[in-house]
């Protein structure tokens, strides 16, 4: 009975072969609209699933006393296709993560350590935020502006999670500073003065 | 006027010769999270449309005495980002397509022939079956569990379609005991006694 | 141990009691882009996913010798936000499904029943067509005209599936020849003359 | 025949009645994550599907001497479930539409009268910008900060569309300075200083 | 304190390197479902989100005295993947834009020049139409039969928008008149008689 | 200057007051296909996008050890229309979350405390699992049957996240054990025997 049953199964299963329960990334092939193409499944193992990044601490050793370690589709090639990724954050005390956006997903925030002031501002310009306390979540809609602030003197920490695996990360201040976009373009768009824009440039590696 | 004509033709349909109207998959080509990359238009005839596999009958001569014979990407490749696929089950009298789930898509199952009991279960745990006679349709929700079921003494027969060309294909019994999925693995996460198990792994052919 | 347990899963399954396995339309309800309202779950049963209306032959006394029977959202509440839905159809001798569209779908067809010469043309304006016997198969790539045509002596079906539950159906001949859209306007736009555009309106119930 | 025919068009047309083709915004109803609730399809009118804002100059007396015209959900209820929307851009001279974003859409640009300076960052913190003419396009990428400036003498003009009907526009010294966003902490997450941020808050209306 | 920080930003900035802002596309690549292969991100360019060619009038010099100069895909690499595309219509005195869909987008028109009598029929038969004057802005939904015509004395223009990078383009008349589609089968499918349709496949370059 | 530049910004942020950065969860109001309708923006607050669940351990003290704290629609409103949602996983030493899937979803898992031993299995029946350490992450895509076990003598947590705001949960123990399906019927589908069905059936408070 057994053969029969063996024949069965490999025609019952020769779609799965090719279907696409899941899709890790080649990063040395073709992104296209929809993610980067697959890596075989033929080479696929457990370990193209996990991922260890998250559990190491990162360098808040720098101006703005915090740290970013993302698990997006370039350091985890698992989620590409799945609609989902994460990242860490790290804040020392007065720690900050600058006003930022993620053009392309939605953000689930948990504290796992410490106290963190987050907010969002929304296009009717309204202004939501709040001082989360460990175990305490927030949401920031995607492509909203929003930050975190650890205004307390001990470290913070986050779990991080975005409704795609590429969401992006554009801080405003390093858009507007950290580039050769012309100061006088930057002036003009922004209201802010002249002394105030060379400042910031020169403060974050901007020139033009 | 048609030398003008043809030029404004050529010009009009320029768009048109590199359109998405259809995407018929290379299956030797790459995967992305989309489907697979494109046939070359130029080399697509009407025989990529067509597909005569779901006109022969499934070989019911196995243990379930039943057959799924799918129109999946795998077998059918103009159904590539068409976001739709079919298949034929065949069911001899006492014929059983087992528990399982298709976890890209949701299905719509029309009886052909004979008499046929199916159902699904929803994360509600509710229950929701019935025997359906030639010509009815029922619908199995995406990723839920569901069977079909000859209770009846004649052979029965349907079409079933999908809402992805690659829905994905999870037989629970098949899942648990037709692989190396350690035993005490699957007893702790499962609740079955270790007899049980290791019965049904001989049956389906697992080992662990 | 039970009362645990159960204290246990109604705390795990309350998620699932407001989840989003189906949503059955309630056709008394509002529409939205995503489609209908759902039917609250509670009240709910198997027949909301069961549909006996493909079982039955359509009336083909008519000019064109054929009938389309559909099991879209209108007539199958439980297709609504499943991205699938179905139809059948029936043609007499010489019975003729015309030149059509489905504006929100790509078509999976085949034929249970006798011979069907089935086609559709491409925006490249490639004609794809083919004589399909009984259990073969053929797709309609999204909003692309197409046709079915009986060519032969004996009656002929087929199950078609759609990858929408609301798939539209524009017969070209309907929409330029049964509504009052006015003759010199329809002459306009499709190179017809006159007398073809008024003898068509008149066959048709067309008026102006 | 004709009575028959009848009989038969009004059973094909039964789906339709029903279907999806558009969903006219009903603003006095729910909105939902995929749009407003459709205005009931018997009361839609050609009028639903006409805006004559677009062709109405918008006031550029004003500090940026600039204006935006929109046809977003909101003012033009035919856009619903269609998946793009527009807006009308003036500029006077020397008129700013300062830096922003739109959360939910990408957009594409055509300079009907004038000259526009127009640019965008992306997430890697490259500036791409250019001086367009009459007639030239551009695209912003979804989410992405951008900005469009006449630096010339005479009048500009431009028609936009967007990949959504309901785009979103964040300005993001609104966002930062029009609002009540405690001017701590502003500074803290833009790296702006006191006076800087007091200056622009006051010109621009903001409290706190 | 600089270099501690352009650490930082470069680690930070790392996800960015590989992310999806847009994905313009390489025409020489491969087609996916969901669009083109992307260029290299390090080759991209500002002309890439540049195209001039809506600001050249189209040649209405045709039997239609009438233009379409697309901004699709094939011509404007750039809106690969960002759900938009344009087009500019050029009619003459009396020019036509013939009655056709777009299988894969919603349609936004707004009028710059002159006027324009434009309409679309739905599936439920009804027909939508208004002569517009500049300025006026009318919606197509995806997928159904329209038509724009100058019925004045004086050039007119619009820029229309898609919901589609690829929303293709499928005139009636060159589908049923202008390819190989045997004449016995177009009538069959549209109850025109044999005359009319081969003096217009003579007309339109068909043949069959 | 004020006044003009209100007039102005009245204007401009007219679109805002109706767009959908977010729509946060009416759940008196109806389901349809994309969520619940939205609560009116006006009455949304800062606490509507912040949840405290995630920071109270689950009770442990039942038959698996484990708990399962959701932050779903049903439970966190603010994540409907985000497509992103999370959990808090608990597990006491040898607890167990048993083999499930969740329909809709892709998820994320972050071990925040202790050691867990996670696994998938595939539709091509390839098994996939790791024992992973505090700060490892793993993924289990959408609709896959997969289980986390605590093997360890010491507790362990996870936070996971998922690409929908409603995952939906199937535990498959409990759909064939913990409800009125037919023991006859369950063992048909599963190749279970009658006295393991039973057995279990009365475990899991299921009857038939």
């Amino acid at each position: 009975m057994l053969p029969i049953l063996f024949l069965f199964l490999s025609l019952l299963l020769l779609p799965s072969s090719h279907a696409a329960d899941f899709c890790v990334a080649d990063l040395t092939g073709h992104l296209t609209p929809s993610g980067y193409e697959c890596k075989e499944e033929s080479s696929v193992t457990t370990d193209d699933f996990v991922f260890s990044g998250l559990g190491v601490p990162g360098n808040t050793s720098n101006i703005i006393k915090a740290a970013v370690t993302p698990a997006f589709v370039a350091q985890f090639p698992g989620v590409n296709g799945l609609g989902i990724s994460a990242a860490r954050l790290d804040l020392a005390p007065r720690g900050v993560i600058p006003l930022h956006t993620h053009p392309a997903a939605s953000e689930f925030l948990v504290v796992t350590q410490g106290t963190i002031c987050a907010g969002f501002i929304s296009t009717a310009n309204n202004v939501y935020y709040k001082t989360l306390k460990t175990g305490d979540s927030m949401l920031f809609p995607q492509g909203l502006l929003h930050f975190q602030v650890n205004g307390d003197g001990t470290k913070a920490m986050a779990i991080v999670s975005f409704s795609s695996p590429s969401p992006g990360l554009q801080i405003t201040a390093f858009a507007l500073f950290a580039n050769n976009l012309p100061s006088a373009l930057v002036e003009t768009v922004t209201f802010l003065d002249d002394a105030e824009v060379k400042k910031l440039k020169k403060l974050l590696g901007g020139t033009g």
